[in-house]
């Protein structure tokens, strides 16, 4: 299943799919032309999802073992996405029904907030014990969005958090019941408003400068 | 009425003023040289407040749009200011009786310590809703004060905090009941004693390098 | 008395003295061995401690005071050792059954985690008060680690914390009651697991890039 567009009134709701939701090529160029649309219909804020037990797995080992001469243009793709993201020029918010893992969970921090079901999933940067190491533009979007002691408590030790620890860790910004994280997405972006585009591009590209500029070098 | 500095025992109270204490160059100009004297006074610290219903208001926009050929110089000053009490060599308190708005805000996060009045006022940066960018310094100086969630939470959104949700964000150190943000700032002082200006003001420097060099770049 | 190494099964318990455990030439190059040998005996984890109502008291300086020409090179062992153990390619937690001032507070900091005793002792940063600046690697180490309340709270402050204090402004990340320090720290470890130490220490490397860089300049 592809990502799909719908929308809430004037909110866009992008649905990762029902699976893994991994990062093929396929997957990130759907992500891009989705997005293009958010922006030039003018929506007043984006929500990301999913329909399945994962928000997403992050990145496709699959396609990359099988294509490891283009990795270094696999990551620039998957950097590309994530710097888009943190600096998308509308209010953001992603609706986690289920595990965030690895590039998942960064595709979620690069959002302005994080919603995450209370009752199963688990948000997780299990790179430590996989001994897949972080690059420095990955670290630097980390770090943007997370506390000292986040850092410490979630990328060292590669724990698995479920909902209410990733809030009491600020991994997320709230929780919600399962089946209403994008009730719960809308709600916090309904106060906001309409936000001029280049306005708030521009104050995101300003205040996570160090991530954006690592992440499209 | 222009700021006007009085003190309790060893302690600059640097008053405002009673209106909306926009950051015109007379302004500007008034508190630098106040803070003349109260390094020269070996105060033991500096809180500033105001008396009437604003702390600050900000940026002066009907000086600005009269002088805009001067905005290079005027920003200039107002960033200049912000560095000095960035790196004041005295402990500093900022006492809110009201609203903090924009660059009135930044102003108080340039101190070292924020109280706040509990029941009245705001505390907010309206830049993405009034269209204003952060500059990078400006934007620098936010960081090096406030957690990323609180960045998210009040840049991004241009939402209004209350007393006892900025205290909640980490905007604001603490509260106090209306007409003691004074008092709530000299007990906060009072424990700290005299401190070495050269050492204070060295700490200072090298902790909030980032933010000070941009301010003065 | 020196550094002395144990083992609980297979985690390190260093313990760094009964005394003040300052950073003596011959504490630092005994501190430093034994690193060498907990990484050779792939050890599944670090804990730091000590015997006495000191963890460490930090510089010495009374060396520092007899060998002023050689105070450069006293500076880069310091910086060298805790940027050693801020990039240490295992899980490290420092157990601290009394007080940590200056230096020694750092070394603490530099550990992945904080243990405290609860009803004991002092976390302190006294630097403000005796007349100390920070170097500039020494201010990326503690900011790496501490929020941006903290280092107000406590660098610019000179207070002192207790274990409860230093837990609530995220100076320590637990606390314990007397003699148990090290079995907390213990419990803190356990669910973490062997992790591999090239992985480990390439993530912690590029997450405290800034600080590392610096200190070992």
């Amino acid at each position: 299943m592809s990502p799909t567009l719908t929308y809430r009134d004037s909110v866009a709701v992008l649905d990762l799919g029902a699976d893994e939701n991994r990062f093929s090529p396929e997957f990130l160029a759907a992500v891009d032309a989705h997005l293009d649309t958010v922006l030039a219909d003018g929506a007043t804020g984006l929500i990301t999802t999913a329909s399945g037990k994962f928000y997403s797995n992050g990145l496709d080992l699959d396609w990359l073992s099988a294509n490891g001469d283009r990795t270094p243009w696999y990551v620039e793709q998957v950097q590309g996405l994530l710097a888009r993201v943190l600096t998308l020029p509308v209010p953001s918010v992603a609706a986690l029904p289920g595990h965030a893992f690895g590039a998942g969970a960064m595709l979620a921090l690069a959002h302005d907030q994080r919603v995450m079901r209370a009752d199963r999933g688990y948000f997780c940067f299990p790179e430590v014990d996989i001994r897949v190491p972080f690059t420095p533009a990955l670290a630097a979007l980390v770090r943007a969005k997370l506390s000292a002691e986040a850092v410490t408590a979630a990328v060292l030790t590669g724990r698995r958090f479920g909902g209410l620890e990733a809030h009491e860790y600020g991994l997320v910004d709230a929780t919600a019941a399962a089946g209403t994280e994008v009730e719960t997405a809308t709600a916090l972006l309904a106060p906001l408003g309409a936000k001029d585009q280049g306005t708030l591009g521009s104050i995101k590209s300003v205040f996570y400068a160090d991530a954006y500029t690592a992440l499209i070098a």
